[in-house]
């Protein structure tokens, strides 16, 4: 399923309850800031290696998956209303990050 | 293109510069946290008015998108690192999304 | 009573609890952030001018005191392990900003 | 100098710039979690014993001051506008930590 169909699915949700009014670009920045603020949260006390062995906790793993869902859903959501194609704009800047942090070796860069 | 083939992208070009090190799920959530910091910054001072028009000004388009590139590049390496479907995350949050906030309407909920 | 009572108060009941191992600068950082994510979720759905009406609300103020304090105490947390003097380091930045930014009529700035 | 004192200063210094339509309470949280953002961009890439040691580099040990500063500003400016007392509700809040996590040992919490 691609990032497409899901923005489809948000649209008609958020139009079948009315919430069109409250999802401004400024609304949707912030709303997608709280919820990188929880995904926050659940990473703030680990150690490094403890955050790498996270998803070994099934109850942190759930809460986990479901929080970066949430960063996803609001992200597609602000992509959708301000016409942004995310794919294209994140391989757009790999393009120009491949230019600026050239492989060792690559004397072409 | 599909996420996965992003993450494919992202894996590669951070294997290929030795930063495999630094990407353990707590500095990749501080990355895209620090990202959708610059998102905010773009639109803290508009009116929910003037950020529905963003994109009209061809330089803060230009600006949004690629800070928005940057939010999803760390979403997509932290949920590869972490060995999150961020895809089926998103779709398992909106069906529980359904079920929670039933539209108008509908007594089958 | 001042910041620097406040910072001695927490650092006693850091060090009364064994919490000072999980206090690093980095885990501080993310702890702030995670708490200005409740912040901005307090606010993110509201107008501007909801906003700036938001006290009114007893439930909704109490809330937003709440969580004003608990980015203060970190912040506060965060500069006392990092031997930052906030104050000062505000001072020395309005400094910088009355240059920067001269009065509008001010041909000395 | 005490908070109130820095209040005083940045209500003048924004006075004086007729910036007082931008500071809504929305706006100023904005800010708040864009300098936030700046705060973790400084750290992200250290390890917890390298972050605390950041202020042994003179460059980032000035940039570490300058963005806790920025933070400050915004959230000083957030309280005031709000009307809250940051000392009391910082208090208050500490108040209640004392009563949630007793001392290891103190029967009397």
């Amino acid at each position: 399923m691609s990032l497409d169909a899901l923005a489809d699915r948000l649209r008609e949700f958020a139009a079948a309850r009315d919430w069109g009014p409250y999802h401004t670009p400024k609304n949707l920045v912030m709303a997608m800031s709280g919820e990188v603020g929880e995904v926050t949260e659940l990473f703030q006390w680990l150690t490094p290696a403890e955050s790498a062995n996270a998803m070994a906790d099934p109850k942190l793993a759930a809460d986990i998956a479901d929080e970066l869902a949430d960063v996803l859903l609001y992200l597609v959501q602000l992509a959708d209303v301000l016409g942004v194609d995310l794919i294209k704009a994140a391989n757009d800047k790999m393009d120009r990050n491949e230019h600026r942090f050239p492989k060792p070796g690559d004397v072409t860069g």
